[in-house]
């Protein structure tokens, strides 16, 4: 079992392509054909797979979940910590914590126009640590 | 590791059952007891596990996200591909682009209800590769 | 591969930490350094990764998904089991049906703020069953 911390801080809250350092963090286990799992270690900033092309698929997804958890929502009690915080805990339920992606020829096989993306749900974001383990 | 990509087109949007492919594959690999993973290698179908006996559930799920995410929101700015591409990327993020599951006596140990089903999101479905991967 | 079936009953609809006994299983495995998978065999409980200090997130994270999904929407034509049926298949879509986390020191690798909770759907709780594999 091959393991590494990522240590990852979003320029904003949003969607940030990490497929680079996941794609050198798995060349570097050696590992040829197996599989890979990523997984954040916060309940306010989370994982997905998604369009690496368009931007505009990012823009669309981002301005989604902040339409469909909106902040500062007035049944939120869980407010101490800002508007923003009660809907990055839901925005991360609803993503994923953790992502298991197959791996071939010493690399994350993601379709064609796939990326690994941080969403950070936080408005000032603070470093993330993923846990790249690869076997 | 074995590994195994599965090709599926399924024939119209919506839910599409592919249990028993998933259980041959897994079935060729010799694995009695591990794990499996699967993993969708595009941004417009996902996968989940659900409820396999009564269609209706299928149906009212199909429903739900349609009205979550509608076709043609007008707020939608990545557009290019027609009113249902956006909306297929917002709901593979929601759903799974990989799902894990335990293998016991060579075979995914589902529970009694549970199907693995793959999720269109495109109203002219493509072929879709589906890696298998058991240790 | 060691593998342990874990029986939880929630005493209630909702949220309910089950982080103590997946540490257990992992710390019986012996596994030092690898990856767990928790499955959870039911299509009407999920399984989510979330905040563990401030039970105020808990109760915010149950009343959104309750109503993003209210019960006995009329739209649902799955309604033989009652009201809260088909809510608990759409909410467990949404949520997770498996989480894969890293384990090091013979732990889950758990972020500081984070717990394992079963997320029950159902008004009348059964005992639901857990698969922990580990290796």
């Amino acid at each position: 079992m091959f393991t590494r911390s990522l240590e990852v801080r979003a320029p904003r809250r949003g969607l940030q392509d990490i497929t680079a350092p996941v794609v050198k963090a798995v060349g570097e286990s050696g590992v040829e054909e197996g599989v890979c799992n990523l997984f954040i270690r916060h309940t306010s900033a989370s994982l997905i797979v998604q369009e690496n092309y368009d931007p505009s698929a990012r823009v669309d997804l981002e301005n989604f979940l902040d339409r469909l958890v909106p902040d500062g929502d007035p049944s939120f009690t869980h407010t101490l910590e800002g508007p923003d915080d009660m809907p990055s805990h839901i925005k991360s339920v609803l993503t994923q914590t953790s992502l298991t992606i197959p791996v071939r020829s010493g690399t994350p096989a993601l379709g064609t126009w796939q990326g690994i993306y941080l969403w950070e749900h936080r408005d000032h974001p603070t470093p993330r640590e993923i846990v790249v383990s690869v076997w």
